[in-house]
């Protein structure tokens, strides 16, 4: 006779990284630590691409947004999250994006951790910027312009300064509210932080350019005469159809790099051009099958619209520090019956006790 | 200056249903209600199909199974499901199947309810079977044959008692545990049950055959000489690429009714069959816009394999319960900065807290 399974069994029990355990995760480990971190767990993913199962995400639009699944497997370890993005959110007092993710193992498909995204997110993606400036910007870059200077605005900068040793950044925002709140937050990072009254200000002697704007509609945040021979454009604002924001002269003389081509012609700044217009992939570069910057005056960019991978390598770091932070708690998110086969009696037995 | 963001606000908590609340929540309203009042939600949710966004779920297969992600909107929720199918799970004391759920606000993409959904997707998937047989079956049927008497077989018989008014459930399965385990799990429901010594035993007098068994192969559970004019065939098994249970030929001479074809055509058991074979939409059979059965001698199959519409509707149940019975938590899954553009800075006070 099966015994009444009252408290749930470990094969039950999935890991879960809240909000607040991650926040203690990032202060655990020092924030610039971990960009550093995740972006090598990013790299070492980009490195091993054709191990990944790759598909474009799968979008559910609306009106007021979207709301995405993310997945990507390594044969080992699968991933997906779940992430919208409503960029009328934040009148409304909500986030533009929100995130969860989990990771499961391939051979049972049992989950191994569930984990809020939404601060994982802007750690990856910053991080997954600064991995491809690594390969395409300017040779000892000092000063990077920030267009944009939302959610993600901070997280962008420290990885720039951790990674590429950007020592200056100049903010500009349409909402002078937005650049005060980044200059305030960026005081003790040791970073060099100008505030400009446009973005023709922005950029003037950056050596690389991050555009990170949240309208969706076709904007056009950067004109052809902003951008300067030699320049790295790092756009991380044009991410779904009907939102870019670059204008398409940009694109047409730039050398344009890629996470995922069959994803990024949908969302990114390249839905502007025709469907074959020659990009390169990341992975391509940083495994030497492609070249990355290859002179001091080429206009690099780095359309960067996130894919799943980088969701992938971000889990998978954050997994890798659970034992040693202890910020998690075990949720009960599995059905565990003594016997498989008897989840009925399961459910039946709880009703006994 | 904001305040220091200890404890999470209500934005970012979402209600989250445990293994151990869904079956608080089972007993509280009672087995049998639950599945008719899952059933009623179904059905709605069936009549008012182009409503919803589909597709056809996104699989990630491996040799050892499968896990999949399906998503659906009404345009005022989303919803998703995760699960697996991992058929040598069992022999390894793990489920073939497990999931969990979640519905969240289309206007600003924030998840309202975070669910298990392997006792949920029993429920679910019987009540589905039942809702089709009410078309499709004959009139009066009182004894239904059970081929397969695994995890899902129990819900099967009390969906099939509750809507249906079966009598009596005839049960196979290659392993007599399994059915030992059925007949046991069956006593106190009222039903009459029959252990039976092989399929051919099984289905003789049944008016309604279901099976549901978990192979991942092409295996032929019915042959075409079992089965008798007039029977309705509940298939529930056949449920990816390269796994069906019925003879072509039974396929042949019925007449096949499925939830979504994009999906059905990929994963069911008419994935046996031409691409253009002729099926009938089940939500057209409810609406009044097709026939279901026509003639006591018509052979009608259901080829059922699950569509996310059927999990948004469960969830919308289980969500409607929620205040009533109180089974359930509060998760701190969503990031909500006192400022929404202020991420990093929520990140960064909690260090100070």
């Amino acid at each position: 006779m099966s015994k009444i399974n009252l408290n749930p069994s470990a094969l039950a029990m999935v890991p879960f990284v809240s909000v607040a355990d991650m926040m203690k995760i990032v202060n655990t480990v020092g924030i610039k630590k971990m960009i550093r971190g995740i972006a090598e767990y990013i790299e070492a993913d980009f490195k091993r691409w054709p191990e990944f199962d790759k598909t474009p995400r799968v979008p559910s639009h609306s009106k007021e947004g979207v709301i995405e699944l993310m997945p990507t497997s390594d044969g080992e370890l699968y991933g997906f999250k779940y992430v919208n993005g409503h960029p009328a959110n934040m009148a409304r007092g909500f986030q533009t994006v929100t995130a969860f993710g989990l990771l499961a193992r391939v051979d049972n498909g049992y989950p191994v951790m569930l984990s809020e995204m939404t601060v994982l997110t802007a750690l990856r993606t910053a991080a997954t910027s600064a991995v491809a400036a690594k390969y395409l910007a300017p040779k000892n870059a000092k000063t990077m312009a920030m267009i944009g200077n939302g959610a993600q605005c901070e997280f962008q900068a420290l990885a720039f300064q951790e990674l590429l040793g950007i020592e200056t950044v100049r903010l500009y925002d349409i909402d002078p509210d937005a650049t005060s709140k980044a200059v305030r937050n960026l005081e003790a990072t040791g970073l060099n932080v100008v505030s400009c009254n446009s973005s023709q200000e922005a950029v003037t002697g950056a050596e690389i350019i991050t555009t990170c704007t949240a309208d969706k509609q076709c904007a056009t945040i950067l004109t052809d005469n902003m951008v300067g021979a030699g320049q790295h454009i790092n756009a991380i604002g044009g991410d779904c159809p009907g939102k870019t924001e670059l204008h398409k002269d940009i694109l047409l003389r730039a050398d344009i790099f890629v996470e995922f081509p069959e994803q990024t012609r949908i969302e990114g700044e390249i839905q502007q051009l025709d469907a074959d217009h020659p990009v390169t992939e990341l992975w391509e570069v940083m495994t030497g099958r492609a070249k990355g910057r290859t002179s001091d005056t080429q206009t690099t960019l780095f359309d960067s619209v996130g894919f799943a991978t980088e969701d992938f390598s971000a889990l998978r770091y954050v997994r890798d520090q659970l034992e040693a932070t202890g910020h998690f708690k075990n949720l009960d998110l599995l059905a565990d019956p003594d016997d498989p086969r008897d989840l009925f009696g399961m459910v039946n037995r709880a009703k006994e006790a």
